[in-house]
């Protein structure tokens, strides 16, 4: 079965290369000619690679139509290192960091102040409902030390999409600074750098850009970068001396994952012609959109209501039918080549399927064959969750 | 000229591929098959990644013959990272680090100590000669303070390789803990944990190992990692948290950089193929005596005496003779296939040339042919350094 599916993979818009798809929120499926850049080996102080890390950070800034007015700056490690360096560079010691929570990713957030021994203060929703708004500008109005306002723009932990635009409205009218994850959203849910008013935002290379993990960055405007020498509690994760490093030679400080960049290279330029985040964000809303009805056609239910709900990932209830068994279900999808992942909700027992990477209808379809096929192998006949819900 | 070279390249033990060999501290050249390992997109959450990562502590561990005392922690990022992720997990907060500084990367360590703000000193010694070990044993009998002592065991700023065998005598004969950065000498000179008494080592994938760069690890006694709950100012460079998450479940706490480890996987199969650490040492070495011996027969003179260099790389002192420009003689060579690296010394001019990566004898003859023929374009006709030297 598996050696079927696999030979078809290398017909599709995907290449796994005899490995499973990965319906997952990171690594993803990455095309053949992304993984195929890394098969070179260029020195990190070398010209050619200069020109890649000058490449790369140009097209990121064009993602969110920065030039000018915002400065890219990346920095190894995962999405969770570039999160750490954005509040360790941007949060001053003296600083207080609102944190609006609906997920795991907000509560790591908070863990980061913990550990950096920065003050701060969250403001928590369920997880099936958006950051709140209204209490983020009482939040504001009521405590004058607040300096900075902490948002996950697509919270992975449900899919959810938070509503950004709105937040950093708020943040604005009260002159603090805003700083975005948007790991799970950056390259497919459009960003507009010159209307969504943020200090700095991360992500990373291995989500909606569709290159290898191992390196993330931060998009901050120029004049709010500038204002952090000397915050960050670290050297590694310092992005002003890194950005300071990269002004006066292009260079990275410390060795680059030069592989990884190159694969990003090549997936910025697949980006673009794919006809960049409003292409790629079609083809996520179209994967959406065909995994939610078939999945709804077997008698599942989403965690989320459709006008929450970002094309990236999808949370579905469990089944109550005692027949239905997580761990079964996921290795027999892997044998079927799917690779699909458990969900991560305190409230609800869940699992998530994603709608990212090299993947398209062809893929989506035969994931759904294949779900379909193991809930009859394990004799699930009700696919409805226990009444109740999330909520 | 490059188009010759390049065709040459594919049927030497490497492979670069039409790329110029790197003849550098790092990335290195790797062999095509490391490449190809990343060629593939697994699930950092999936069984087969799981097995991926534990087979590459087991190997790690295996280097230093460290079963059941020492525990492998990998941390993304470059060496840089691994290295403040060492200091900030196993220097408690009212700990004092003693570091041994004879080079650029000592004083990284410095660098990394003020940042965490960790009580440190330092005891310096000149970039050619090795760290004070007699000054170390007094310092540490003057100063009960002292809880930890660091030392680069290879510098790579000059290619000296420090004496860590007797610098661990001394911090365990005055009951202190030694940290390690082993970033250039780890798979190529022995280090035996059962012999040299260290809390914790650091080292990357990309140097000695011959993977690509992304990933760090330590190696750390399980008694000392043990005890450093709570130290880490840091959440993404906590290893002690780190290595718990992975007892529980072998997963890593964020996104692994998948296609890295892979290639790290791939490239500890080849170590073992060679040899370990003894057939890749040897390799090295008589890649060193080549280009030692090539270089002095046409009238370089190296920085140091053969009896403190480490064959990782090598320090030669500019010559000068007016015709020589390094800009210049950096650029012809790459032209003809090969990417030398600049000197980073504060008290000489000069130059290095890296021995280590999958290269071997023929690549190293063919540097030396092309040094020389573009020594003969530049018109350098004596290549013997200013009188003085660095010393």
């Amino acid at each position: 079965m598996e050696n079927t599916l696999t030979q078809a993979n290398t017909e599709t818009m995907g290449d796994a290369g005899g490995d499973p798809w990965l319906l997952t929120p990171g690594p993803l499926s990455t095309s053949l000619s992304v993984k195929r850049a890394m098969l070179r080996d260029l020195g990190s102080r070398d010209r050619e690679f200069i020109a890649v890390t000058h490449r790369i950070r140009e097209s990121l800034l064009g993602l969110v139509d920065g030039y000018g007015s915002h400065e890219c700056v990346p920095v190894q490690g995962s999405g969770t290192f570039a999160v750490e360096a954005m509040i360790g560079t941007f949060l001053p010691e003296d600083g207080k960091l609102l944190i609006l929570v609906n997920g795991a990713y907000g509560k790591r957030i908070a863990r980061i102040c913990e550990y950096l021994r920065r003050n701060h203060q969250i403001i928590e929703s369920p997880e099936h409902r958006s950051v709140d708004v209204l209490a983020l500008d009482k939040a504001l109005t009521a405590d004058a030390d607040i300096t900075h306002v902490a948002v996950v723009h697509c919270e992975t932990t449900t899919g959810i999409i938070n509503p950004l635009g709105a937040v950093a409205d708020v943040v604005a009218s009260h002159c603090r600074g805003l700083l975005v994850d948007a790991m799970s959203s950056f390259g497919a849910i459009p960003i507009d750098a010159r209307r969504v008013n943020f200090d700095a935002l991360t992500a990373s290379s291995n989500k909606c850009l569709e290159g290898v993990p191992g390196v993330g960055f931060c998009i901050a405007r120029r004049d709010a970068l500038r204002k952090t020498q000397g915050n960050s509690p670290s050297l590694s994760l310092d992005l002003h001396d890194q950005w300071s490093a990269m002004a006066s030679n292009s260079q990275w400080r410390f060795t680059p994952p030069t592989h990884c960049l190159l694969a990003l290279d090549q997936a910025l330029e697949e980006l673009t012609v794919e006809g960049g985040v409003a292409g790629r964000g079609a083809r996520y809303r179209e994967n959406h959109r065909l995994l939610v009805e078939g999945m709804r056609r077997l008698g599942f239910e989403t965690l989320l209501p459709d006008g929450l709900q970002a094309p990236i990932i999808v949370t579905f209830l469990s089944p109550a039918d005692p027949c239905f068994d997580f761990g079964v279900f996921y290795d027999r999808l892997r044998q079927r080549g799917f690779v699909i992942y458990p969900g991560k909700l305190t409230a609800a027992d869940t699992f998530r399927v994603g709608c990212i990477g090299r993947l398209g209808e062809t893929e989506i379809t035969a994931a759904l064959t294949a779900i379909r096929e193991v809930l009859d192998e394990l004799g699930v006949e009700n696919c409805a969750p226990a009444a109740g819900r999330a909520a």
